[in-house]
């Protein structure tokens, strides 16, 4: 799907709130239906999911302490017509050693967040088969 | 090189399709010479590479499985006049574990891309001495 | 903060380069005040950082060798009324594993930078309690 350039937003999160949590909360307060999102910072307690197909779900690995916030990619799209962020994080620990997947949880010690907001169509993201929620395919003519 | 912002593009990649080529084929499509991707999502038996200067040239690691792509970072040139995808992926394992270098190869189980075209004098890639294939070095004056 | 889009950038470093200083340099020279950077490349003997709470300081670790840099996320903002690059990075080793943190030092042996300046006010670095340079934060409303 192609969009034009919408809005750019680049902050800092309040320490102690849940990323996840603010961000869609932020989306949904500037009513950005559709972006990118990228981040660094550090996260406390995060919770990470790696997706099982023998499932149909999110394994969650629940880590303890504080981790780099080696990168935070994602993006934001309409899911139940509300803004919905999804994000998948790389977190560092004390010796370097990295750890990552989709993000479910984490306090906020520093979040330096970019948000690119897209204007367009929304995309809409639906319950699929395999248990995942996600826009239509686009395949290539 | 300087360059304006050009169009945006935020899709899913099809199910079953490699990552790296269906990108190619999209930003030939499209007729994108530059521009920059991003992405989250999963793969199956990725194929990654580490230069290994000792024999100027790629050392594949394959990793066998389901992976979260905890992130897509790289960016469109032309190649040979072609447009070309130049991509790295961190890659997470159901322990959260990440493995991550140059993409070869991929299948997408989810892949969810964005690419921002720049407009200007495009770049191009050349064989170096290294073995690489790389745009002119731009130093500051 | 809500900006606008200013101009964009994508160069290779020359190697040898030290990649923060040169984007430092880069930023500095181009009079980018506000903006977002993201890289892929390849780093020689690079030096990140673990922000350690127990003593307020960075915890340092040294990596030895030739790393894919798997991602490099971060922003440019002033601090000391100069441009300064906050950047974390995702570092691979020659079997695929993944290593990351607060990027110190690291010489080019490939770099390939993508710049997204942003225009408005700018946003500004300042010692905090924690030891850590920040930004406000930005609460919600």
């Amino acid at each position: 799907m192609e969009f034009s350039g919408g809005r750019t937003f680049l902050f800092r999160v309040p320490e102690g709130e849940d990323l996840l949590e603010f961000v869609n909360r932020f989306a949904e307060a500037k009513e950005i239906k559709t972006g990118v999102v990228s981040a660094i910072g550090s996260l406390k307690d995060p919770k990470i999911g790696y997706f099982d197909e023998d499932i149909n779900d999110y394994r969650i690995i629940e880590l303890e302490g504080t981790f780099e916030m080696v990168s935070l990619v994602g993006n934001v799209s309409l899911r139940n017509e509300k803004p919905f962020a999804h994000i998948h994080v790389a977190l560092g620990d004390g010796e370097g050693r990295l750890y990552g997947g989709h993000l479910f949880e984490g306090k906020v010690f520093v979040a330096e967040v970019f948000i690119q907001e897209l204007k367009g169509s929304p995309l809409e993201r639906k319950e699929r088969e395999n248990g995942l929620s996600l826009w239509e395919e686009e395949p290539l003519e």
